[in-house]
C-alpha cells in the first residue's frame, strides 16, 4: 500500500479551524480540501479496532444529569448535507458525529379520531413526536403531551422536577413551539400558544382548562427557559389567579427573572425555583444563521452558490451554543449533590428551513445545533455523570441528488471541498411547505444508559431511558404521598396572623387551600421544592377550623386544624 | 398508569406468523393490527435497561466467518417503508431489526477526471460504493474495484481466499451487476459484463486486459457463486487461454459445477476450489417477489392498494433466503477448522424497483432480503464465531409522505395495520430512473468486531473491519513469498514425462511457467489452495533447463532446474 507523502497528507485537523474562521466572516466561502481520500484506506474514519473504545462507552447505572438535544427535522439526510457543505464528505461534524453510541428510532404518530383511531400515521408532526419522548406515549399530530384520548401525560421535565432535579428548556424557536412546549404543557392543539389563541378550546383557562402553553409553562416553572416567543407573553390572562395581567406581569409577580437581551442574560447568576429564569429574546423564532437560498424547479442547473451569513442573526452571545453553555452553568449542581438537572435543547429551524426548501438555511441551523452538541458533550465528558442524547423528532424532505430533478425544487451549492452538492425538495410545490418524512432516523448518545439507544428503538423508549437514568419515580401521587400541612400556631385569637406551611408536595406544582367551615379559599401558590406557604388571618368567629391543602396535580390532600378562641 | 387489559394486549407475537401465512398466498393482503400502542409505554421497543445486553454483544477478536449482506439501495427510508407495510410501524423486520449493533456510514464517491479529480461526488453509484467495502478504497462511479487512477485494488473476497478462507458470492441480480462484481473483478466500466461488451476497452482480454467481469469471475474462482446473469456466460472468449469457447464451456473445462435449476442446486453437495459452484438461474436479474405498483403524479390520491405476488417469481427454493441457506451449508468448515468463509449476499432489486418508483417492488425485495438476514443471523448465533454485517450501498429516492405531493410520483398502500402509507419519488420524471441519494445510512452488525460499526464510519471502514475480523494478510505478495516449484524428477531422458508442482502460491489465482532455454510457455492453470500442477514432456535436446513459475497476481517467481541427459 502506498505511503502518504507529506504533500498529500490529510488536512482534516486544520479543517475545523478554517471553518471557524470562515463562519465569522460575512461571506461563508468554503475553502480547503481533503487530500488523499482516493488512496486505499484514505477515507476510513477509524485507524484501527474500536471495540475497546465502544465497550468503554457502555455504562449502565444512573446519571446525575440528562441533556436531550433535538435537531428539529434533522434526519440523516440533513446531517449529511450539513457535513458535506461545512466539513466535507470525509469530514466530521464535531458534535453530532462525535457521539459514540448510535442507533435508529421510529417516529410514527397515531390517528386520533374515527375508524382509524389508534392506528399509525406514518408521517408525524413535531408535537406528536415531542410528546413521544416527553411522555413515553404515542399520540396524534397536533397533541402536546396529551394522549389520543386527550388525557394529559406527565412529562420528563415535570417528573424530573418533582424528583428534585433542576430543569431547563432551551430553543431557537418561539418557546410555545411544539418541541419546547411538549415538556412543559398539555394541550389538544399545538397552536394554543397564549390566552388570545383561538384554538385553545377546552384547554383555555376561561373554559376551566389547564391554560395555554405559555400559561402552563409558567405553572410548570422550570428553573430555566430560554428561547423566542416573547410576543405571546404580552397577552393578558382571561381567567384564573392572574386574570387581567399580561403573562410577563404574571411571570414577574411569580418571581421569574425575566430577561430579553444578551446583557441581561449575562447578568443572571442563578436559576432556582424561587427565581426561575425566563429569557425570551425575540418575538417569534430566532433568525437563522445563514441567509436563505430558495430552491426552484431546475434550480440546481444554475451555477452553484455558497451560503452567506444572515445579517439578522442574533449576537453570538445568544447563539444556541451560548444559550446551552449558560443553561448548563446555571443548572449544574454541586459535586456533592446527588441530583443534577434535566435540560432539553432544541435547534428548531433545521425543520423550518427544510419546510421552506432552503438548503443554506437548514445547513446553518445544523451547524449551529452541532455547536450546542459540542458544548453538551464537553460538559458530559468532564462531568462523567451525564447522559447526552442527540437526535431529531422526525425526518424531512431534503435529499442529496446527483442530477437536477425535473419537477422538484433544487439548488446547487459549492461545498467546503469545492465540490458541487445538489439538494432537492420534492414533497411540495414552490411556495408551499415541504413535508416531514416518515423514515426512521439517527439517535445517538453518550454517558450512563446511552447503550439503550443502540439498535432499533422507538421514540417513546427515550422517555423511559431518561427516566431510568435519573431514577425517576414516575408517579406524581407517590411523590406527594408524604405531604403535610402545618400551622405556626394551632390556637389563635380572632384576626390573628398565622403562617400555614405545606411540605413534601413534591409531585405538585401548585397547591390550593380551603378553610372549613365556610371561610373560603386561599390563594393557590407555586410549590417550590415541595413547599408552599400562606399568611392567614384567623376568622373572627370562634370555633374549630380545618384547613385542607390540595395538590393541583395529584389531588393529594393534607389537613391541619386550628382553634379560634 | 393504566394496566393493559387482556383484550387490549399487543398482538405482535402473532403478527409474523400471520405475515408468513399471507406471503404464501397469491394476494398479499395485510391484516392484523397492533393494539395498545396508544397507551403510555405501549409503543416502546425495550421493556427495560438494555445496557448489559448491548455490552454482551461487544466482542473484539477474530471471526471464523464473515457474512456481508447488502440491501442494494436500502436506506433507512426503504427499511421503514417495508417495515410499515409488512409488519406495521411498531413491528419489527425479524432479520434487519434484530441486528444488535448499529451505526451510520458515509457513501460518497470521488470524481475521476479533470479539475475535480479526487473530490467527492456526493451521490454515488453501486460500483463505487461496492468497491469501497470490497477494497477499502474510495473510487469513481462506474469503477469496479479499481481506484481513481485505474489501478486494480485487491478485494476482500480475493484476500479471504488467498488467506485460506472459503468464499461465496450470492445475488438476486445478474452476477455481473456492480455489487457482486466488485468482489471478484477489476474493470474501469461496470457494464463490461462479458467478452461481447463494447465498454470493456483496455480491460478486454483482446486488449491485454484482465478481461470482462464474467471472465475475471471465473479466474477469481470463488468456491460458490449464485445469482442471475447466465446470458453473458453464453458469450465466447475472444482471446487468452479459452479463446473461442463460451464462458459456460470455459467454466466446465476449469472444473466448475455449473447449475441452472433449483433441482441441480439441491443436488450439489460441496463447493471447493477443485469444483466451485456456479449457479446462474436467470438470463438477467431475478424476477421480484411482488408485482410492480407504478407510481404516478398524484397517484397517492387514488385509493390505496395492497401488494400482490409476482407470478414470475422464481420457486422459493431459489429465494434469497434459500440461496443463503445453501451457500452457508456449502461454505461452512468443520468445527475444528481455524478458517471459515467469507460470503457476500446481495438483495439487488430494492434498488432496481426504487429506480422504477415501484413501492411494492421495493417492499417485496426488502422483505425477501430480510429473510436472508434471518438465515445469516441464525447461523451466526449458533456458530458463535461469525461476523454478520447488514447494510446498503447507498440510499435511494423513496420517501414516506403525509399528503400527496404535487409533482412527484406517488402511490398509496394499505399496510398490514390497515393504515394508509403514501410513498413518494421525486428525483426523476415518470418513466425515467429515480436517483440514488447521498445520505448516510444504517449499518448494523453482529459478532466479533461488530462494535466497529457503532457510531459514524465510512463505507471503506467496512473492508478494514472485515479484514481484521478474518486476520487477513492483505499483501498478496507476502502470501506468495514462500512459493516454490518442484519436479517429480530432476534428471530425465529426452521426451520423458515429468510432473511440475507449484506450491504456496497463496497470493495468486493463476500461475504461468516458462522453460528456458527456449522450450516455450506452459499453460496457465488455476492455483488451487496455493498449488498448481503440470505434466511436462522433457525436451529432446540434452542440457540443463530452468523452469520459472510466475504468479499471475503477485509476479512471484519460483525456479527449478532439470537436466536432460
Amino acid at each position: 500500500m502506498p505511503q502518504l507523502t507529506p504533500a498529500r497528507s490529510r488536512k482534516r485537523a486544520t479543517l475545523f479551524a478554517s471553518i471557524a474562521l470562515i463562519a465569522s466572516a460575512a461571506i461563508v466561502v468554503p475553502s480547503a480540501a481533503i487530500a488523499a481520500i482516493g488512496d486505499p484506506g484514505g477515507a476510513r474514519r477509524h485507524a484501527g479496532d474500536t471495540t475497546k473504545a465502544v465497550k468503554a462507552q457502555i455504562k449502565g447505572g444512573s446519571a446525575k444529569n440528562v441533556i436531550l438535544l433535538i435537531g428539529d427535522g434533522m434526519g440523516d439526510s440533513e446531517i449529511t448535507i450539513a457535513r458535506n457543505y461545512a466539513f466535507g464528505a470525509a469530514g466530521t461534524l464535531p458534535g453530532i458525529d462525535a457521539m459514540p453510541l448510535t442507533g435508529q428510532y421510529t417516529t410514527y404518530s397515531l390517528y386520533k379520531d374515527g375508524p382509524n383511531k389508534g392506528k399509525p400515521d406514518y408521517v408525524p408532526d413535531s408535537s406528536a413526536t415531542g410528546s413521544a419522548w416527553a411522555t413515553g406515549t404515542k399520540t396524534y399530530d397536533n397533541a402536546v403531551s396529551v394522549d389520543i384520548n386527550g388525557n394529559p401525560r406527565d412529562t420528563i421535565l415535570e417528573l424530573a422536577k418533582a424528583n428534585g432535579y433542576k430543569t431547563g428548556n432551551v430553543s431557537t424557536a418561539e418557546i410555545q413551539d411544539a418541541t419546547p412546549a411538549v415538556i412543559v404543557s398539555h394541550v389538544a392543539a399545538r397552536s394554543c400558544y397564549g390566552p388570545d389563541s383561538p384554538t385553545c378550546g377546552e384547554d383555555a383557562l376561561v373554559e376551566g382548562g389547564l391554560g395555554s402553553i405559555s400559561e402552563q409553562l409558567l405553572n410548570t416553572r422550570a428553573d430555566l427557559t430560554l428561547g423566542g416567543g416573547s410576543a405571546t407573553f404580552t397577552q393578558t390572562a382571561k381567567a384564573g389567579q392572574w386574570n387581567g395581567q399580561t403573562l410577563f406581569e404574571q411571570a414577574a409577580a411569580r418571581g421569574y427573572q425575566v430577561v430579553d437581551t444578551a446583557e441581561e442574560l449575562a447578568a443572571v447568576g442563578s436559576a432556582t425555583q424561587a427565581a426561575p429564569v425566563l429569557g425570551l429574546f425575540t418575538p417569534g423564532n430566532f433568525p437563522t444563521r445563514y441567509a436563505a437560498t430558495p430552491a426552484t424547479v431546475l434550480g440546481a442547473d444554475a451555477p452553484p452558490v455558497t451560503c452567506t451569513e444572515n445579517p439578522e442573526r442574533l449576537t453570538t452571545e445568544l447563539s444556541l451554543e451560548s444559550l446551552t453553555t449558560k443553561a448548563i452553568s446555571l443548572l449544574k449542581t454541586k459535586k456533592s449533590a446527588k441530583k443534577g438537572f434535566f435540560l432539553q435543547v432544541e435547534g428548531a429551524s433545521i425543520d423550518k428551513r427544510d419546510h421552506s426548501a432552503d438548503a443554506c438555511g437548514q445547513i446553518g441551523e445544523t451547524v449551529d445545533f452541532d455547536e450546542a452538541v459540542q458544548v453538551a458533550l464537553a460538559f458530559a465528558k468532564k462531568d462523567k455523570n451525564t447522559l447526552v442524547i442527540v437526535t431529531a423528532d422526525h425526518a424531512h424532505s431534503s435529499q442529496l441528488v446527483d442530477t437536477t430533478p425535473p419537477t422538484s425544487l433544487s439548488v446547487a451549492l459549492t461545498t467546503v471541498e469545492g465540490s458541487v452538492m445538489k439538494v432537492s425538495y420534492g414533497t411540495a410545490a414552490a411556495g408551499s411547505s415541504q413535508q416531514h418524512t416518515g423514515t426512521q432516523l439517527r439517535v445517538a448518545a453518550y454517558g450512563p444508559q446511552a447503550a439503550n439507544f443502540v439498535g432499533l428503538t422507538d421514540q417513546t423508549d427515550t422517555f423511559y431511558t431518561m427516566s431510568r437514568a435519573l431514577r425517576l419515580d414516575r408517579s406524581l401521587s407517590d411523590l406527594s404521598e408524604n405531604a403535610s400541612a402545618t400551622l405556626s400556631k394551632r390556637t389563635v385569637v380572632p384576626g390573628e396572623i398565622i403562617r400555614l406551611s405545606a411540605k413534601r408536595f413534591n409531585g405538585d406544582r401548585q397547591v390550593s387551600g380551603i378553610i372549613a367551615p365556610a371561610s373560603g379559599s386561599l390563594p393557590s401558590p407555586d410549590v417550590l421544592s415541595g413547599k408552599a406557604e400562606w399568611s392567614l388571618t384567623a376568622p373572627t368567629t370562634k370555633g374549630t377550623y380545618t384547613i385542607t391543602v390540595e395538590g393541583a396535580q395529584t389531588g393529594t390532600k393534607a389537613r391541619v386544624k386550628f382553634v379560634v378562641r
